[in-house]
C-alpha cells in the first residue's frame, strides 16, 4: 500500500520506517522538494522510501498521514491540496502545542475546538481519523516496548475510516480489543487537552515511554 | 479531625460519610444554613456530622474540602471567608464543567488557568491542594472498588500540604505509591483538563467507575 506522509519530524519518520519495514511504499513530503531531514531520510529507506512536497506525499498515498505540528497542520493540507485528500483515510497524529518563551504550554485551539475537527471541516471530503497523539513516537508503532496491556484511541466520523485506522495500528502491534473508539471527530477535543496532563506524567516519570491503561469496576 | 466541607452535592457527602466512618467530625457547608441536603446528611450521620453555612463549615474545619462545582467554587469559597481558610490546608476536588444547553462540555477556566490555581491566587494564605477530581465519587473514598492498582494525583505549591493530601487519600484506600505529584498548583490545570476525556471514556465505557493506570518502558 501507499502512504504519503505530511511532515518530516521525528513522528513522520518514525510512522514512516514502520511502514516501509511492513513492506509498505512511503513519501515523505516537506514544505520544500529539498528538505534536508526527508531527502535523507528516502536514501536510508531504500527503494520504498520516497521524499517530496506536501502535494506530493498527498498524491501519492492511498491513505494519508498528517504528522506536522497541530499549529501548522492546516496549512502543510492546505499546501497538499484538498483535491488530493478527496475520499482518501487521512490519519491525523497532531498535537496543537504552544510553549510560551518561559516554556509554559498552552494547545491553540482547545476546548470548544480540535486540530482534528478544523482538518476535517476544511477538508469534508477527507476520512480523518484523529489517533497515536497520546503516546512517544517509538511507542506508536510498538507498544509492546511497555510492559502489559495499555490503549490507544480513535476519534473519527466515518467508522470504515476508523476500522481501517484499527486494522493499521494492529499492524503497528496494537491489539483490536487495545482500541478504544472515543466517537465522532469532536473525540479529538479530548485526546489533544490530554497533553498537559501527558507532559506532567513525563515529568513525574522522568520518560516518555510510558502510556495509559484502565481499571475497572469488580 | 475536623473537617469543614464547602458543598452539599454527591461529591461532598461522599466524602463526608467516608469522614465521618473514619471517626472525624464534619460540617457540611452550604450557601443557606437550612440547605435540605445538608441538614437531611447530617440527621443520618449521627453525633459527628453536622450543618451550616460555608463559612460555619470553613471555621469548624482544621482541614477544608471544596467540594462544589468548579464554576461556583471561588464564590462558595468567598462566603467562606478568607480568614477562615488562612493557614489551612484547603483541598479542592472540583471540576469547571460547563454544558450548553446542546450537551456540549467545555471547561471554563482552562488552557491557562485552572479552578485550583484561581482558588490558591485568590486565597494565598490557604494551602490548596487539588486531589480527587479524576474519578467519580464512590471510587474517591473506595479505590479498592475498581480491580488491580490505579492511580491518583496531586498537585500543589506546598510540599507538606500535598504529604497531608496524601496521607489522607492513604485512609480511603490510596496507597501512598499510587499517587502521583503533578507539580506545583498549575498541575491543576492539566488534571482539570482530563475531563473531556473522561467523560468521553464514560460513554465508552459505559460506567463511571474505571481510573487510569500507567504502564512503563520494559
Amino acid at each position: 500500500m501507499r502512504y504519503g506522509i505530511i511532515g518530516t519530524g521525528g513522528v513522520a519518520r518514525t510512522i514512516a520506517d514502520k511502514l516501509v519495514e511492513l513492506g509498505h511504499e512511503v513519501t515523505l513530503g516537506s514544505r520544500s522538494k529539498d528538505n534536508e531531514a526527508a531527502v535523507a531520510w528516502a536514501e536510508q529507506a531504500g527503494p520504498n522510501g520516497h521524499h517530496g512536497t506536501f502535494a506530493e506525499a498527498a498524491e501519492f498515498g492511498a491513505v494519508v498521514l498528517n504528522a506536522t505540528p497541530g499549529t501548522v497542520a492546516l496549512d502543510a493540507l492546505r499546501a497538499a491540496g484538498a483535491e488530493r485528500l478527496s475520499g482518501k483515510l487521512l490519519i491525523d497524529l497532531s498535537n496543537p502545542l504552544v510553549f510560551s518563551p518561559e516554556g509554559e504550554l498552552t494547545l491553540d485551539p482547545v476546548n470548544t475546538d480540535s486540530v482534528g475537527e478544523r482538518i476535517q471541516r476544511e477538508f469534508p471530503q477527507a476520512l480523518v481519523v484523529k489517533t497515536l497523539n497520546t503516546v512517544t513516537a517509538p511507542v506508536m508503532v510498538d507498544p509492546s516496548r511497555l510492559a502489559g496491556e495499555h490503549n490507544m484511541f480513535v476519534a473519527g466520523d466515518d467508522e470504515g475510516a476508523k476500522e481501517r485506522t484499527v486494522a493499521l495500528l494492529g499492524t503497528f502491534g496494537w491489539p483490536a480489543g487495545s482500541v478504544i473508539d472515543l466517537g465522532d471527530i469532536t473525540g479529538a477535543r479530548a485526546m489533544e487537552m490530554m497533553m498537559p496532563f501527558w507532559i506532567r506524567l513525563m515529568r513525574a516519570f522522568g520518560t516518555a515511554e510510558f502510556n495509559y491503561s484502565f481499571k475497572h469496576a469488580k
